[in-house]
């Protein structure tokens, strides 16, 4: 029984040695370096090279190394067992941090008082709070956690989901009904589930529904935007800025118009990084769960991809 | 019986529509076109002319439109009568939002990932988080809203004050012995009361006993920190940069180093403004308390001076 970690952009050495401290006896190997692929009964995956898990017939479990299986479901060779991801705090908690950051700044006009300080102007005439109504897509673990965190803070927030959901202070709107979510809202947060359904949602076709002026705020997957869309909302007024974390291709293209468009503020995808500190607890414990044939934890339903 | 408004750099006639909605009875005045100044029992004050309330010689109460009153306290001419000030959840909002916008963009080196966005550099390698402990000076309403609200968000949090304070999630730490509070911190949030004590406080006394770089926010008061002492803390490393918001002069003058200095963002004196639709109804509240001979409420201690 072995481990093999597959995570070409990532060093697999430091995950390697946080599970060695959880458990010294654990023979865990990097891929491409591993001696019996026919022993390896647990793969530990980020951005894995297609069709290399079948050299693997033993395998009984694909833990991701982060909350995003996209990566994973969309391998065509995928063998037939549980993939699990990381459900944690500490996810939550950067992925909030990161949204509550950007509507703060927006809410309070920083992009206008930047400019005052570079400019040496003192401006008390100007009201230094915009009024936000946040609408975020996507109620699951993240926007869950967004949202109740936004309302502490004192925000009307509403939410848009398949089905309906009870948190407090949260106007929850459907799919099947939106209407009032695009009616209030002038924050879009976008922290929907990696699925193929969602592929292009941020497009035309929901920016033309928006009844305000927009700030939009995307974290999801960077296959749900229309780049070439958002940028022409941002000129036609339907959104009034953007932060901006994922992108269709990454690393971001020097060529990308985002870069250096002034209404755009843009991170290199980093709103959520999974620390493998936070992970590795979670992976050995639905190793040993594999091992003894217990269920595993935060698995993945490979039919709603998340 | 009649209100006098007495506040040269504000709107008075906004006051004065909000508390004639609430009561169209009242008869008030905006300073300085009042017919009968022994008519005047109440006087609603921003930064008034030092030696105008002696006119009145009916007055009763005193309100300041916001949660400071050091600009009446002040008055070497004050007369012995209660001075209420605001406190609404309206104002602790604004200051924990803008607290916590200058926080997270620390935690977050926002200055970096700017400056890599202006750079098109697209870098994933650098972990985006940087830890921190925060210490807020002064637990009162508005320091104990922003402690609560920053443990919520996942943060650790310390305060320091003159009394020990029952805070879920805060470490409380008393001036008479802090040890532990400069030991850990790395932020230094400034919401200390306005009072004389407070004066001078942030300057290289303070910043010595810091065993850590920190990241000073400062909303309080001007008068509280010395601001050539901060540029120095600056340029020695004591203060790994800055969030200010108050000024021994304002407006800054355009001399001042502070506006263009690259580790300083700065806003002028707005993380806390007073909405009218907030406050009117609490000095409203009081005034009535004082006509019916009732004890008004938020009345400030002139010898502590908050």
């Amino acid at each position: 029984m072995s481990i093999v970690i597959i995570a070409p952009t990532r060093d697999g050495q430091i995950w390697k040695n946080e599970l060695l401290e959880l458990d010294n006896s654990l023979d865990i190997e990097i891929y491409p370096n591993v001696k019996n692929p026919e022993n390896v009964n647990c793969a530990i995956l980020w951005l894995h090279p297609y069709g290399c898990l079948k050299q693997f017939s033993n395998l009984k479990l694909i833990c991701s190394m982060g909350a995003g299986v996209d990566h994973i479901l969309n391998d065509p060779e995928l063998p037939e067992i549980p993939v699990t991801r990381i459900v944690s705090d500490t996810i939550s908690t950067s992925m909030s941090n990161y949204v509550i950051m950007a509507v703060l700044q927006h809410h309070r006009m920083m992009e206008k008082f930047e400019v005052d300080q570079n400019n040496k102007v003192w401006d008390q005439a100007t009201f230094p709070e915009r009024e936000v109504k946040i609408g975020i897509l996507g109620l699951g673990v993240l926007g869950s956690d967004v949202a109740t965190k936004l309302v502490h803070l004192g925000f009307e927030v509403h939410g848009l989901s398949k089905s309906r959901k009870n948190i407090e202070g949260v106007t929850s709107h459907i799919e099947d009904d939106p209407g009032g979510f695009f009616r209030e809202i002038n924050v879009l947060v976008c922290l929907l589930p990696m699925t193929e359904e969602t592929r292009g949602y941020l497009s035309h076709s929901l920016f033309n529904r928006l009844e305000k002026p927009c700030y939009l705020i995307s974290v999801g997957r960077g296959f749900q935007q229309k780049e070439v869309d958002i940028l022409e909302a941002l000129d036609n007024g339907k959104l009034n800025g953007a932060f901006i974390d994922v992108f269709e291709v990454e690393p971001l293209p020097e060529s990308s118009p985002l870069w250096d468009h002034p209404k755009v503020k843009l991170t290199p995808h980093n709103a959520s990084i999974t620390n493998p500190k936070a992970a590795v607890p979670i992976i050995y414990d639905n190793y040993r769960r594999m091992v003894e044939g217990r269920d595993v934890i935060h698995e993945v339903s490979k039919s709603k991809g998340y």
